[in-house]
């Protein structure tokens, strides 16, 4: 997606340990009418599938997904990452570990939102290690829901996420690869 | 706003506390249509207001604001609650202490993205004691910026936050006030 590799480069910069911040548009401050264009281009990329739900999960995941969702005309459903008071006890859950923070989190979905008649596109900002995506698939997995794809904004094409989730058949589309963040310079695939 | 008494007295439930769960359309699952509806009421009740800028919290706040952004075409900003490695260095900061968990925790937004020509129109689904709202009226005073209102989707008309932000001469406008929540019994306003 040739728009979001300008966003990227006239916005984007490269942090300490191989991170893209993209916090003007993505990640803080939320560009809605660029994000438009995203939900169109997985709407363009996921057309030929009958979406019944859009997955994602707190708290980057959440407008993207939102604003993409208005082109399938379906819910969004967010994973929780901790245990909150206000969540059903009767949730799926599942471990995710952060390569980046370095530490195991839980993520919670309630039964109620994960069905076995949804077939469900998962939506995500970011995919590096695949730990988050696999962690979701998991809790479709538990509801007996079909994984219909993943749609990622931007592959780190240098972590092996990707890789992992092709291999499985998993219908993985990302708007954009990046093949290495190496000397602070953005190089994509 | 009726269409969403309708959907609050169908949909929600009231837990321990206090608490109203609405998770099947705006806490955990999100109804991407009626969260459109709650945005164009929003557009509807600022019509009279150059906004630049739609400032929320993370996590519940992001959905309602992306959407309802899109009827002003400006961008959102969103708090978020703990320092990530992501965030910028240059940050306003408050403190927010909340009574639902019983601590105080810190909001922060990048400098970059409040400026003093910024004319900021705060969106959030709950209102109760007011401590997330001047958590972020307090930020947008530190970037020079202009509150222009706060646009909630359920005041907790029973806890004292709507009464203290009236008091201050902020514009606020809540979609629906509910009076109590007695005896698992949803009063409106």
């Amino acid at each position: 997606m040739d728009l979001l590799k300008k966003k990227i480069l006239e916005e984007g910069s490269v942090e300490e340990g191989d991170i893209l911040k993209v916090d003007s548009f993505l990640n803080h401050q939320l560009d809605i009418a660029f994000l438009n264009e995203i939900g169109k281009e997985f709407k363009r990329l996921f057309s030929d599938k009958k979406i019944t739900k859009i997955l994602t999960l707190e708290t980057s995941g959440i407008a993207i997904a939102s604003i993409t969702a208005q082109y399938f005309n379906v819910p969004v459903v967010f994973a929780k990452k901790i245990a909150t008071k206000n969540l059903d006890k009767e949730t799926y859950e599942s471990d995710v570990y952060s390569y980046t923070k370095r530490r195991t989190y839980k993520i919670k979905v309630s039964k109620k939102y994960i069905k076995p008649d949804d077939h469900i596109l998962i939506i995500d900002d970011f995919l590096a290690n695949a730990q988050a995506a696999l962690g979701l698939i998991d809790i479709i997995n538990q509801g007996s829901a079909t994984l219909e794809g993943i749609g990622i904004v931007i592959e780190k094409g240098f972590q092996d996420g990707g890789k992992l989730l092709r291999e499985r058949g998993i219908n993985l589309k990302s708007l954009v690869i990046i093949d290495s963040l190496e000397d602070g310079k953005i190089t994509f695939r």
